[in-house]
């Protein structure tokens, strides 16, 4: 078995699953039914957000999380004394010995943009082991995907031009719903992360400037404080002033950065409709401080006290005084208020300081927009025709607040080489029984036209050939299609103890996020539109169609009206 | 410094942070500003769910942090390569030499009903260290308090005689997601989770019995197998039927309990209208050998074909048969459908066979009820009278489906001893300025009257005295309390490295699970109540009223209309 595969959480581990995953494993055992194989399909019934896609993501934790499957002594000695004291001893001696060398995962490809009904894994071998792995399954597959799908709704909402940052750890569910967040987010296309941790375990771009706490925290220019080595010098010359020192970017001469920020506010105060007794002079003193930590990469904060009367005003003072010592700024946050308006006023003075003081560059310095940012207000944003560079965003992202759950399931289909139906009174929740392949058709424009769910048995659709794709459920419901190439969903990914597919080929971050791309990309426009997107067709073979149907009829009791 | 106390997830480390942290951090540093001592509250704007309170969690979590905190190698070595190249060198060592020993954390006691406006935490030490903490903070207060005050409500739904079960796991926000909801769901009510790690981590009561997938794994009574020692035996006479042994709980004989379970069910089939040719067998031998392995924890999920043509019937039959042996069932499952009627359905049954077999405990079989189970759910079912004992609940309660994150802020409110305030455009966002007090100010009937927020230097206020309570913004909002008691909400938790309080007493899980049901049983009725709830009173002092708005009017600038 590969050792080295172990899940980003320590968490993640076989404990970590509903008890009656034990238990049931108990009774299988017990009735002898230790050889029994089967065959379990893990798919969802529904596309999140009241969309129309559903982009599969957690495939690479799946595989760490079997690599990694055994229960510890400590594990089995507390399930000795959770399961009743009846409990046959030589249970827990199968459970020691148990991995998942005999578990033979099939799965699509994570990243690929995925929909209702079709198996995103189907996971085979002996049934009490494949029956143990459920939950877990499920915990890494739902909250990956519904994650990546969000990220990539916002991507959608965005644009390519706009960078998206992830700023939810606080809001997020717990830790490693945090974490998750940052690495899913990054795979459905933002651009980075403020969750250091994240940017530590998976090579993320992390980001950050600075809060309303670090603005508050200076009220004048006379605590102006300067490090030297390990000195510390107030800089006041009284208590009623101060200055700052900072090195010129092009040499060793050291500059006032304090007096030229001022003289540049009292400067470009008027042409921006200022009064610089309006503007705070604690916001002054911190911005001066952020930038003397920071010369290179200042970016400011600038809705602490009033974005138009006092925040851009500093702001501006400040990069022109940077400017003058050869650096360049490189833009504000504006975390309140009217974003639109405020990033047009904003773009509209960058514009006129660029103009007037020969500089152009400043005309496309960076705003960064934040402020509990849904898929939603970006619409709406877009509609204004804001002036946001980047959104930072937090809560609706990684607690993914529209809707908070993706409700994979896991369904037995075959036990034994025979065929399994789950019926039920809700046509939505029949299962599709047996084992089935999964293949994309696509059309001659290079986008996909529907996924065709076939018996494994069957030999694959071909190219140029008209095939029968059927509604699974309704016999009135069917088309004909010829598709311009075929491919073939659901690829082995371990088997005997071992990743098939080369692991380090398609498991990093970057190639999922590539795939998530690329996946996208085939996916016609209006099933991906944000306001009534047109459903993705998924259809069964004729020969599917009549082996469930069959069965259905063969299963189901006929009820009497009551 | 307290060693011992380790964070449950070893993903909670000082990195588990924003970058924005790190970078004030250096600024700060930078600025000189490292003996720079801070006040931070760490409170929350509005209560979730639509109700009126709120149930603090997550502090054990937060002192395990502080006591544990410290910047790795690694650590440091990422923030070098993360920072600007030109941060200064010295900046990392004072990072490596940080500890959490500086920082005096005041809290409110974990597991108490609070609301509004009150710091939970109030966080004091050097600037940059408790600066340095703030996201970390955010994201252990958070989901556990969110998830604590779900718990909470889905208690009340319930009421006090129903055993409320968490089952979400599987469609948690990440690994760390379900435990947390596990943890939290026992400390707000819940009395188990099916999560078998939460059971080993935290030694809550672990639940569960089967999925559909046992149900559908078996077709016929001639699979019937049994194991003895390490043999399993086909126990079938010919290839269209099967036996299945089970010994008597009372003696060391064997009996047939498929023959047994037979009998009955044709029994009982006429009473209870059903045909016995419209049950399932394959149901039927499931439940035999989930009785076989746990014959003194007999409970059957029941849905699998058809509640009232098949489950209920199969089920009784072998809860009878099982009582012929010695054995009492301990009842059923729906996890579908119209769960008010059925649960009625079988109750009825319950009660008849009880009757006619002279075996009055059939009666009190227990009924648990899933299924997407929300809080609204439970207010309905309770006015259709259902007869359910047990709800097992998972996507609504642990990803807190109607409102998935709190928002708990931190902000800075004294600096060097000088009192800040956060303006806003919003009042709502108006930070209390100042280190403050908060009283709980109790009536005669041993009920809550109001919170009472004072400066930290105000005397107490006494009992039987009259005290003015005022709104903190609105001046004509002003009330008059005598309190019977008062309570000092905020206690010190952590100081000098030290955890304060008897660490063992207020941090177990079962000390914060009575706490929280004693603080609830202070806070009346009408703001519990789940439509339109009465909001309860968060008050300022006279004396912290014209502090804040002394400040405020200070602070602000005077606008101009346009």
């Amino acid at each position: 078995m590969t050792s080295d595969l172990i899940p980003d959480n320590q968490l993640v581990q076989p404990l970590l699953t509903d008890l009656y995953q034990i238990t049931m494993a108990y009774a299988y055992w017990k009735a002898g039914k230790v050889n029994d194989h089967a065959v379990f399909d893990l798919f969802f019934r529904k596309n999140p957000f009241g969309g129309e896609f559903t982009i599969f993501a957690g495939l690479e934790q799946c595989i760490k999380f079997l690599a990694s499957f055994r229960y510890t002594d400590s594990d089995i000695n507390f399930l000795r004394n959770t399961l009743p004291q009846a409990t046959d001893d030589e249970f827990f001696v199968f459970l020691k010995n148990l991995n998942a060398k005999d578990v033979t995962l099939y799965a699509i490809e994570e990243g690929s943009v995925v929909f209702p009904k079709v198996p995103l894994m189907r996971v085979e071998g002996p049934l009490i082991l494949v029956q143990l792995v459920e939950t877990t399954l499920l915990t890494l597959v739902n909250f990956a995907s519904l994650m990546t799908t969000n990220a990539t709704r916002f991507r959608m909402a965005a644009g390519d031009n706009i960078s998206l940052l992830e700023f939810g750890l606080r809001r997020a569910q717990g830790p490693d719903g945090g974490l998750s967040a940052s690495k899913y987010s990054y795979i459905g296309g933002f651009d980075g992360t403020s969750n250091v941790l994240a940017g530590k375990m998976f090579n993320i771009p992390v980001k950050g400037t600075h809060a309303h706490a670090f603005i508050n925290s200076f009220s004048d220019f006379a605590e102006l404080r300067t490090r030297i080595g390990n000195r510390v010098v107030l800089n006041a010359q009284d208590i009623f002033f101060g200055s700052q020192m900072l090195q010129r970017c092009d040499s060793s001469e050291s500059e006032d950065l304090l007096l030229k920020s001022i003289e540049y506010r009292n400067i470009i105060a008027p042409d921006m409709n200022c009064m610089v007794d309006q503007a705070s002079d604690g916001e002054l003193t911190a911005l001066i401080s952020f930038a003397v930590a920071f010369p290179h990469n200042f970016v400011a904060l600038i809705d602490t006290y009033d974005v138009s009367r006092s925040g851009l005003l500093n702001f501006c003072a400040v990069a022109l005084a940077l400017n003058d010592l050869g650096y360049r700024a490189m833009g504000i946050r504006i975390d309140s208020g009217d974003l639109a308006y405020l990033s047009k006023v904003s773009r509209h003075w960058f514009t006129h300081i660029a103009t007037k003081f020969k500089i152009p560059w400043f005309a496309n310095l960076t705003i960064v927009a934040s402020n509990d940012i849904n898929e939603e207000i970006i619409w709406s944003l877009n509609d204004q025709n804001h002036k946001i560079n980047c959104f930072g965003i937090g809560t609706n992202l990684v607690t993914c607040a529209k809707q908070p759950a993706l409700g994979c399931v896991y369904k037995l289909v075959e036990l034994n080489g025979i065929p399994r139906i789950k019926l039920s009174q809700d046509v939505q929740k029949i299962t599709m029984p047996g084992r089935k392949n999964v293949y994309r058709l696509y059309g001659s424009d290079g986008y996909a036209l529907c996924d065709l769910l076939q018996r494994s048995n069957e030999p694959p659709p071909n190219v140029m050939t008209k095939v029968l794709c059927r509604h699974p459920f309704n016999q009135q419901k069917r088309a004909f299609a010829t598709p311009s190439r075929v491919e073939s969903l659901l690829k082995m990914y371990w088997q005997g103890g071992n990743v098939c597919m080369p692991f380090n080929e398609w498991s990093s971050l970057e190639a999922i996020r590539e795939k998530v791309k690329s996946s996208l990309k085939t996916l016609r426009q209006d099933h991906k539109r944000y306001l009534n997107p047109t459903p993705y067709k998924v259809s069964v073979s004729d020969n599917l169609y009549s082996f469930i149907n069959d069965l259905w009829l063969q299963n189901a009791p006929i009820g009497d009206l009551s």
